[in-house]
Order: structure tokens, then sequence, then C-alpha cells
């Protein structure tokens, strides 16, 4: 049975946003549909325009025998700004204040098209880095760093601060949790992390980075490599920040519990994105 | 500026792709597309038709002027039984047995695509059920309950075993783990969860279901109802299941450590699909 065009340009874009940055052989199309591959190639002409227009990415095409087409989810400058300023005023509000000055988050957090869309910015992000695994800390970093490798098309692996989990043995690594000074443990599966990988590493909240230099230093122990280190909320004013190269979504620059007021701007993310978006124009 | 039908149609799948279960008015895409009603009509039959014939979902159309489309997530049941069955071989393997009897599930549950695909089932599953958010315990179990909460549209609620989040005051109640009979406490932020909310309960793994129960005990603290339960894998030979109304996608029957084998086979799942899926017709 052959396909029509529209049915073809339908079910190509349910495929292809389901499986990004997986490079796909033209033959898959061409059989699947029982229809040439000139005509695959139109299809994917239509596809490409319609996702750069609306900013839902673009498609790579790589020639050749073992070729094929790539989708790359690709979030537009315009509509990560709007988002973000979205995200600044959403946690700005007063009622967030917790005893202790920490913020009530779990209702952004918990809301999957939120942290959909947080996944495609970092996703955007770190598109053109090699990146075989992302990598957070139970438990809250857990479902953005899902929403950023379902975009990458790599498996997420999850350090544990307890040891109570069933998942064979691990190593461990004792670290300085950078805001209370005090020593902590974090642990990971032997099994879950291969050699050499290149990881990125994604948390909800970062204050003076112990969080994440402890995973850098599990690294080392697995022989693997930081590939990128994306966190949604930073804090502002820490004396020594021990994290250097990260992206953030937004930054915390003020929490004042008498006053309950909290202050948040745009964190780095446009430090690093600015350049990458004139590639696919912006309108 | 106008949109060509088959932008159009690329475009549209994204969107209805990322609004699950959501009524979207015509006049959306009418503005969006600068065309007319009777156009749009005729792209959203096309939309339904391949999504149906590709086992991708089906549209419903509401008529009125509060009305519009919806889209709603459908796996045929042969695709289904397919991933199933892939489930189970995967699950099988005699590498994954770790000291006490437990599976090693880390890569399984890492990979946000087989995540995504077990998603879908259950979102197929409890699709007409009226849900207004899921609820899962930390932490195995948290990428399942975000990927089907994506699919139906709704936030996910995370209980926690453990007091040291800060997410302000909470609810918690002592429940008795059902296989290993120690009393146990679980917990959840208070402003997390309204009143009333139908909730459905998901999960990685059911043994005699004390934590599952533990979760229908904190739902009546929240005068909330169980809409649905929903666990990847039950174990089989229980003397008293504690839980009796859940879907499940697979079942372990035997566990031999000695021997290193392990029998698995389908779950509860085609129990109650079975008819739903005749509805839209399989190939």
């Amino acid at each position: 049975m052959k396909f029509r065009r529209s049915s073809r340009l339908v079910d190509l874009t349910n495929y292809l946003l389901h499986h990004p940055h997986s490079l796909v052989p033209l033959t898959y199309f061409s059989e699947k549909y029982q229809s040439a591959k000139s005509s695959i190639s139109e299809d994917l002409t239509i596809v490409k325009e319609t996702f750069e227009q609306h900013g839902i990415g673009t498609l790579q095409t790589v020639p050749g025998a073992a070729g094929g087409v790539k989708f790359i989810p690709q979030v537009k400058l315009s509509e990560a700004k709007q988002f973000i300023d979205e995200l600044c005023e959403l946690i700005e509000k007063p009622e967030r204040l917790l005893p202790g000055g920490y913020l009530y988050l779990t209702d952004i957090m918990g809301d999957p098209s939120i942290v959909n869309r947080m996944g495609r910015l970092f996703a955007t992000a770190f598109s053109d880095r090699k990146i075989d695994v992302v990598m957070t800390v139970a438990t809250k970093g857990i479902p953005l760093a899902y929403a950023v490798a379902g975009q990458l098309d790599v498996p997420v692996v999850i350090v544990r601060k307890d040891s109570k989990v069933t998942e064979g043995s691990t190593v461990s690594i004792n670290y300085v949790s950078g805001s209370s000074k005090r020593i902590q443990t974090m642990l990971l599966a032997k099994r879950s992390l291969k050699e050499g990988s290149n990881v990125l590493i994604i948390d909800d909240f970062m204050k003076a980075g112990g969080t994440i230099n402890g995973m850098i230093s599990l690294l080392e122990e697995f022989r693997a490599k930081v590939a990128g280190i994306g966190v949604l909320v930073e804090t502002e004013g820490v004396e020594e920040r021990l994290v250097d190269e990260y992206i953030s979504l937004v930054k915390l620059t003020d929490v004042d519990v008498r006053e309950r007021n909290i202050q948040v701007m745009q964190g780095t993310y446009f430090q690093l994105v600015k350049d990458k978006d004139k590639e696919i124009g912006e309108d």
C-alpha cells in the first residue's frame, strides 16, 4: 500500500519527534511508506522548513550509503527568552518561601509540560556536544534529567545519597556540601556507567556547587568525562563557587525571608546559546 | 501569511503530540495558520486517519462553541503485545539477578525511550478515567510516573520515605511493608495535592503491595480518590496481595537465585485494554 504525501508528513513528523538525535536512513522511510526516495526527500524538506519556521528544531542530512536524516530539537532564542521570563515570574512569588529560606518548587517540577520545555532548552544548549549519558542526583533533579536525556536520545544514571537502594555493587565518594560544609556520601551503581563515557550533569538547584562537584569526583572514579553541566536554578552571592562552567536557566539573586521577597533573573543560558540560534534564523 | 496544507500538517502534528488530552479550539489553529476553519477540519481529518492507522492515537472532536479537538494517545494492542514481549525478554536475563533475589532494572528504567513507551501504554489503559494527578513514591517510580503524566497532561506528586526534603509542611502516615512486615513512614507535602483529587498511582515494582497500600492511606488523609493503579513489574506467589485492582505490564512468576533463573510473563495489562482497542480498529 502506498501512502499519500499528507499522511506521510504526519507520520514522519511523529517518528522524528520521537527519535531526536538519531540517524534514520532514508530507506527506512521509503520502505515504511512504499515510496520513492525522491518523494521522501521532498517530504523531509517540507518537514525541515516547518520545523525551523516554528522553532521546533532542524533536520540534518548526512549523505552517502551510511547516511540519513537526524532531527535536532532547537528552541528559538525568542521562545527561550519568553519561557525563562515566565519561569522567573513563577519563581519569584513570595508564597514560595519556606522556613530556612528554601523555595517551594514542587509544583513547577511536578508539571511534565514545563519540565519538558526545560528539557528542550538544555537539549538545544548542548546539542553539538558529544554526550553519552545524563547524570543527576536523587531526587528532585530526576524529572529534568529525563526530559533532557529524552531530547538527546541518551540514557540517565541516578546518583544516590543513601545506600538503601538495590542496584548491586556501588562506587561511593565523600564530598563536602558547599553550603553546609558537612561531609556527605554519594554513590552510583557500578554497572550503570561505562568507563570513558561523556556525561552531561543535570540538577534542579545549585548553591555553592558542592553536590555537582561531588558528581564530578564520582565521574573520575569511573574515568568518565564531564560533557556539560546544566541547572535549573542557581543562587548568586555565594563567596566561592566551586563549579565554573555551567548553564542555568534562572538565577536567584536575593531571598529575603523577613520581607518575603524573592528576586530572580535570567541565568547563564543566553551566554552560550546566543550564537547558535543565528544559524537557524530568528524571526 | 498563509500556511500551506503540508506545512500545517507538520506543525499541527507537533502541536497535538505535545498537548495530549487537551481540548484545543479550532479557532486556535485557524488563527495560527491564517486559514479557514473548513481547511483546518480537513487537516484534522488527515491527522486523525494517520494517527489511527499508525497506532499513534486518535482525535476526539467536541462540537459547539466551547468545542475543539483533543488528541488521545492510544497504543494499538498489537504494538503493546510486541513491546511487553520485548520487556519480558529484557527482564528475564539471568545477569539481572542481584544478591537477595532483587532484579537489576536500572538500565531499563534509565532509558527514556523505553520509559516513554511504557508511559504511552499506561496512558492508553487509563485514557477514559478522570485523572487529576499521577502519584508515585521516590525514587525508582519517578521516571515512569512522569512518562504517564506527560501523556495524560496532568501533574505528578512524589511521596517521600524520608523527611529531609524541603517542601514545607507534610502529612505523614505509617504503613506496613507487605514483604518485610516492618513499619515504615511515608509523607507528602501538604501543598502538593488538592482535596478531592482523582489520583492515578504509578510505581515500578509491586511485591505484596504494601507501598501502594501506604499511598492509598495517604490519599485518604487528603480526601483524594484512587483513579487507578499501574505498576511496571508485579511479583506472583505472595500469599496475600494487599492491592486488588491494578494494571501491570510484566509479572515475575519465579526468581531462582541458585539456578540463576528468572521467569516472567505478561502482566494484567491486556485484561483491561482488550476491549478498548477494538474501537480504534486492529490491523
